[in-house]
């Protein structure tokens, strides 16, 4: 775990946030090389599949030349929805790291049951806090600047 | 729900069935159109991310240029995992229709949960055994023929 790697998972939801989208940013990691980094881009390109975790996925998969990312980390500024939890999982991605909850108490009990679903005989570890004020403050102003408008 | 919808995204599950993929095929119809169909690449294209109902949902939300799918229904062969059912969620897909179970009870479980997750003010319906066999015959063909390689 590295503080470095959510400071631009940051930086990446700070575009978001000034796109107008849900600030949300992600960076995957290997070995201490960052391999990808994306903010979310839901409204921009009508797609739910356009998360932040999602395009990181895409990119890093893209560059291995290879769906299997088990010795890659995820940096991530607010923990994961079940969509992009199940794609992290799936992928074999070692470490979850995210900055603040998604404040929804059945969202974290439904991503915890996904990372460890035992027909992929292997478990996404996820660890929350990181720059979590940080990540939490963002998305707050986020949603209420939208209240406001 | 129409039989020759599920009979469509069969010919998609034999298509990855053929290019030696899990077999898994989804189509999404609106108001009697399909707006979308399309079958698992995951191993040709290196992503986890390329399920078929994943691509099924890119397709559709180009065409409508939303991401609101609030009036269609997906057809899949074989019971989303929870990447899947979220996106569909997600996406306020009205139903989903499919044919035959994951045969993993945890992951029916976790699916189950996501579809009523209520920050999103709509819940999914998921209707199972459609064609049921069919799909379910061209599942365990493709894990028998692996097992024998």
């Amino acid at each position: 775990m590295d503080k470095k790697y959510m400071e631009l998972a940051l930086r990446e939801a700070e575009k978001a946030y000034n796109e107008g989208e849900i600030p949300v940013g992600a960076v995957i990691v290997e070995d201490g090389k960052v391999l990808s980094f994306a903010h979310n881009i839901k409204n921009k390109s009508n797609s739910v599949i356009d998360h932040a975790e999602i395009i990181a996925i895409t990119e890093a998969s893209k560059i291995k030349h290879n769906w299997r990312l088990d010795e890659c980390d995820i940096y991530i500024t607010v923990e994961p929805c079940p969509m992009c939890a199940s794609a992290i999982h799936q992928s074999r991605i070692k470490n979850i790291y995210y900055g603040c909850s998604s404040g929804r108490e059945n969202n974290t009990k439904i991503v915890k049951e996904i990372l460890k679903q035992d027909e992929i005989n292997r478990k996404t570890i996820m660890t929350g806090g990181l720059l979590g004020k940080e990540c939490m403050t963002l998305i707050n102003n986020f949603f209420n600047n939208k209240r406001k408008k």
